[in-house]
């Protein structure tokens, strides 16, 4: 399995250590306002800081498994690119959100879109490999030599 | 991999959608009650949908971990099927919590029924897995041909 | 892929069951002190217990992900190793953090030493295979057959 998923496994190293470095901004935000741990509230800033770093932890694991399965039944090049965007678009809504909740949405927008790209080359994906294994029904050969 | 558990990746794709899905009800659920990001208190019945999704994001690794394990080392099939009932009662218990506290505890009971499920034969399978390999103890043959 | 990975998804199992518990030690503190769902605030011991099952789940995909990348190229029994030590970890933080929060550092601190760890021996297993497989530098011969 190693080598034959490196891509995938190489995006999703960099997607938890991404993950990691949001939690670390979260920590600052904290020094930065003096609030101590347990509370989460506080002045409108930290609370956009914390809110944003909750909702990428809440995407995590959604954004993860459509990596795999795009990666797997699509094309693992292009879900690993797939995946380097979703990063980067974390880290713009992160940023925006931290300024205003208005300016988390760029961001927002776009993970959302690598997201349903993903989920959908993952799910055509998954379903050629049924309908090929299971009913001999061949859509690559349907759709493209006919 | 990719052809060897396409249950249980379809599972998990789905899975993935599902939560997509519940953080999209909660979405909905800001624009009925008025609430703006990033505030999580307001209307009992949007903390009721807010907690709903938090709890679901909490048990969804959780979930997905022991799937696999089950799928692996114990019956594919079987455990893509937990997999199935599991999407199924967070819905259930989604949907009763976000209508009062008390009703989300029958999709609650029926997630944790299906979660020790999956754990425990996964942890069976392990076990059993263990002592073949390691102590060429056969479980399966001790209990069924003695 | 099941006999292959045994003692990474072992370690990822019993992850799984350690964070099962977690949820119920929250479930626990919610009846000490009658704080009945959705609320997620009250006295200072069940905020902090609360938090620190949040900061749990937060932590849980990271580990998972470097857990395994480390397991797959760089050594599968120190991986699990530190998986195990990560499992210890998390209790002594949530045990340390429903004291005080003070004493949830101890804990935490052992948890970022092996998620660094982790993380560090799986991103040079990567960048090991990446080198040896598409530029045919081999870096464990450089440094110790030179």
């Amino acid at each position: 399995m190693a080598a034959d998923q490196v891509f995938l496994l190489a995006v999703s190293l960099l997607s938890a250590l991404h993950m990691g470095y949001l939690a670390h901004c979260v920590g600052r935000s904290r020094l930065k306002h003096s609030i101590l741990p347990p509370a989460v509230t506080g002045p409108a800033e930290f609370e956009r800081t914390f809110r944003a770093h909750q909702n990428c932890v809440e995407g995590y694991l959604p954004f993860l498994v459509t990596l795999w399965v795009s990666g797997l039944f699509f094309h693992e090049g292009l879900a690993a690119l797939g995946g380097l965007v979703f990063i980067a678009a974390r880290q713009m809504y992160f940023n925006g959100y931290v300024t205003s909740a208005k300016n988390r949405l760029p961001g927002f927008y776009l993970t959302l879109a690598v997201w349903i790209i993903l989920s959908a080359t993952g799910a055509i994906g998954i379903l050629h490999h049924f309908l090929d294994e299971y009913l001999d029904i061949n859509l690559r050969k349907m759709l493209f030599k006919s």
